[in-house]
């Protein structure tokens, strides 16, 4: 490790106050933020800071073009008398359907965001793959819609009901199946908690070659049904890349049973790939294996204050070059973001001046020597250029999380505030930020944002995983309003696609981005999409019969976006 | 870099005879193996060191079960006539259609190995996506069945016609569209040489997230159709997760147009995966984007002699922990592969006492400072340890090539030596050698191996990507018998499925082994291939009107596979 007198120089030259550099007094996060990454038996939704469900609108309410399709069948007494036998006592959680069920169901029907609300009057809670078939396999039969539902983290809207569906929720599925140590192979249940699994994998000395804000409640399943990216996408690759098998059941209850171990088998089709990021629409994932790397021994963390983005962007490229194969991490967070974070934690900043854009950069390696060595050098470039204005660097791993912390709870911070429309979109490098500016331009010009509450719009916020041009665009509101949406979108989709850029980068599309596919796909893609879809979920395409609607595990019924014109839900 | 005396000590404690480290002496290989590296104009298939084409039985006599589906049209004149109009001089090679055509299209009906050879009288070589479409189109209008052919450098037959079905060779799409510096995303046409693209990457200090030993004539649509994996993908992973974006042209002349060149992309199903080894039966792909790393700025190779394939294992082992993020390739090879590629080449082994088993493990890394002096440590690890019996180390750049040789040579050295039975196969890590013991135990016992030309069995031989699980098992013959292959097939798929491995780890299926993928996979997955075949190529399917069957760039025909009763070509 770096001598503090070294890091002074190297780190404070361009700053102003002195000589505070290691975080000894630097105050832990508090639990309202940490939850996201400590709480490891928590399986349900958060609710402890969400407003009571009368806040949160139906979304049939929110969006009243949605349509229930006639041809589902309505819930009925027997059928959840067939449930509750075929899973047993306490694997069902039922609300206004038979007079002797007054469970809380309200949590499995909302999304901690707020934003999303359904009807949604049975939850069924299996425990093995056998048990997720016969509920497909019945739901087909009689003619039920289905929504999977992982840790309920998601951002679209995509794991919780709109109308009634039936909510098959995996968290019971929550078994680790098989580790090999030489090969790194993990295979686990879809509802294991990822930072269950990573902790599982530490105790081994590896890592989860996925890591989010969420680990602490989403689900391995729902991350690949979302091919969820994160913080580490940059080192250890997509979930494309990392998946080595999946066990899904189809929506007539067939069992795909794919789980290879093994890193390389070309025979036929890949067809697991169409369920990462397939959202759960083509049958609900239960099983997934993975290829997982060693956990790096040395691990260090440098935050910064730029100037600009330009500053930034430099920074990037100088890491990218300079740390190459040690860089696990490059984070993006703008000023605004850090401010919300301090308001809502009342936290010291761990840099003293204000700065436009910050960023945290994180190494992890097997040597520790040579990682310092190699961030040394990285540093003193950066300082010397001024790229960068002020930092600091984590001491110890309690000071590195505490950095993280800033980056991780900007979300849930944001979340404290009011609603926020949230997009998440990647875009060239170098034009990255302008969507942040040009959107808060819009507001501005449009009066929709101000300090005072007659003002819908709080703050526009930036903030995203810079090593994969990928940018969360956040507008914090202090309440949903048809006029901010009217404002934004498609403004922002059709600002997206003219740079060639992504609407959807790795949260899925959901209900929340079901409209604007055309954006980042064109027609013939979507048309390719549909046939999938009606290949896979072929009753539910018929007008005459559709039956089980598949939707995400942590990602729900874009079945809408994959049949436009048919609003099977 | 390390002191020779150092190195001396570290390396040569365990060996025998003293003083040699440098290659200072070592002479270069023989331009017959070196061609797999060096040949980069060469984009058709090689024949130089092939037989005449009367050596290479017909793929109807060996496969006299094959049927040519009566349901496709025969070429006519009129037929060609219109492709010349479409595709202007030049584009066309055709031999016994017209009596004006004396072009020579046996290169085309070939495939490198004299295994298979098929009777195709019309060679097209479209420019352009949009004459791969037009071409398509009038086939499918036309029911003339189709194989696409990329740098024709596959294992498994699947880059060569089987009866008269249309080469469309990719060889003229050659461009390289961009590659952005600060991304490290570049999109080429489908027949760019992987060779010719890793070399432009060089020059702006990037590399190809692939490599292999064919990289001189194999093309990047052909590795995208195969997934194919190679010498680093313990290292920079798998195609599935580093292409980001795939233009192909569906069996109806459909362009699916997806050329994303962003990281992340969540919207909509991930359709490109489908292509990534599908062997080209759903569509030919016309461009590839992919993200490449930085190329490192220090490589080291070392290779070592071992006295069990237990040594080896345990080396991997060491190699993965104390390499990790800078190990590159763990490569295996035994020592009956050694043996061949001396006699072929007739040049000094690296080694000089003779082993059961060699490796080759390289280190590729930005610091060579530090990469040395974790290499340092490796090998004196395992030296201490008694792990490696003797080993040497590259002192530059022509060495290292020198040593890469060895592992790379065995491929083409084989081929010198007549025919060969080649199995593709990943099997769990402590039993993958066993497989080669296991095969040469059944050829002695059914006296089909031994040294002179009575019996039909050369050798058996293995090598492969060990950082993979991936062994190349190969059975050297002095000419392809029916005898040989029973006594391996199915025998040796019975004892991959056993283990839980697969039949094809990174060459496909092909011809070779379209029969047998019920060993890799199970009857519902085979369904679910069947049904998307189906909606891809609709036509095919039908008995009263199969058009275009669609084949692998660089593997071909396994059409076969996936529609198994049919034999629709």
């Amino acid at each position: 490790m770096l001598s503090s007198r070294r890091l002074s120089y190297a780190l404070r030259r361009a700053g102003a106050t002195g000589a505070r550099i290691t975080f000894a007094n630097y105050p832990a996060l508090r639990p309202a933020i940490a939850h996201f990454s400590s709480s490891t038996s928590r399986h349900l939704p958060e609710t402890a800071n969400a407003p009571t469900s009368k806040a949160t609108k139906y979304t049939t309410d929110a969006y009243p073009k949605l349509k229930r399709n006639p041809n589902f069948a309505q819930l009925t007494g027997e059928h959840v008398q067939y449930f509750k036998e075929l899973l047993g006592e306490g694997s069902a959680v039922v609300d206004g359907v038979t007079t002797d069920a007054t469970d809380d169901i309200e949590p499995f029907n909302r999304d901690w965001m707020k934003k999303y609300r359904g009807h949604t009057k049975l939850v069924l809670r299996p425990k093995t793959t056998g048990e997720v078939s016969k509920i497909l396999q019945y739901c087909n039969s009689q003619k039920l819609a289905v929504v999977p539902q992982g840790g309920n983290t998601g951002l679209v809207g995509g794991s919780v009901p709109v109308f009634d569906e039936i909510v098959v929720n995996l968290s019971r599925m929550n078994n680790i199946r098989s580790f090999d140590e030489n090969s790194g192979v993990l295979a686990v249940d879809a509802g294991v908690i990822l930072e269950v699994a990573d902790n599982y994998l530490a105790e081994r000395k590896h890592i989860f070659p996925l890591d989010l804000g969420a680990k602490g409640s989403c689900q391995i399943g729902g991350n690949v049904a979302t091919n969820a990216g994160g913080l580490r996408l940059l080192r250890y690759g997509s979930l494309h890349g990392n998946v080595l098998g999946i066990e899904a059941v189809l929506p007539d209850g067939t069992i795909m049973e794919d789980m290879s171990l093994l890193r390389k088998n070309n025979t036929g089709y890949d067809l697991k790939q169409l369920f990462i990021g397939g959202e759960g629409t083509i049958g609900i994932i239960t099983g997934v294996s993975i290829i997982c790397p060693q956990r790096p021994k040395a691990t260090n963390v440098a935050f910064f204050g730029l100037e600009s983005f330009e500053h930034v962007r430099k920074a990037f490229l100088e890491a990218k070059g300079q740390l190459s194969e040690i860089l696990s991490a490059f984070e993006l967070m703008d000023g605004q973001s850090q401010k919300i974070v301090r308001k809502v934690t009342g936290l010291k900043h761990p840099l003293e001046g204000s700065y436009p854009f910050y960023c945290l950069v994180e190494t992890s390696a097997s040597n520790g020597e040579h990682d310092n060595a190699k961030l040394e050098a990285f540093l003193e470039h950066v300082m010397g250029e001024s790229i960068v204005a002020d930092g600091v660097l984590a001491q110890d791993e309690s000071q590195a999380q505490a950095l993280w912390r800033w980056r991780e709870g900007v979300t849930e911070s944001l979340s404290h505030l009011g609603g926020t429309y949230k997009y998440d979109v990647s875009i060239p490098l170098a034009e990255l930020y302008q969507l942040v500016d040009d959107t808060r331009d819009r507001l501005s010009k449009a009066g929709l944002i101000g300090n005072d509450d007659s003002f819908p719009v709080h703050e526009v916020v930036g903030y995203g995983h810079m090593g994969d041009s990928n940018l969360h665009l956040n507008v914090a509101v202090r309440q949903y309003s048809k006029e901010v949406e009217k404002a934004i979108e498609p403004w922002v989709y059709e600002w997206i696609a003219k740079r060639n850029g992504s609407i959807s980068a790795e949260h899925g599309l959901g209900i929340a981005k079901k409209e604007y596919i055309g954006y980042s796909k064109n027609d013939s893609m979507v048309k390719l999409m549909q046939q999938l879809k009606k290949l896979y979920d072929p009753v539910s395409h018929s007008s005459s019969s559709p039956l089980a609607v598949m939707a995400g595990c942590d990602v729900s019924t874009n079945i809408a976006i994959i049949e436009r014109d048919n609003e099977p839900i």
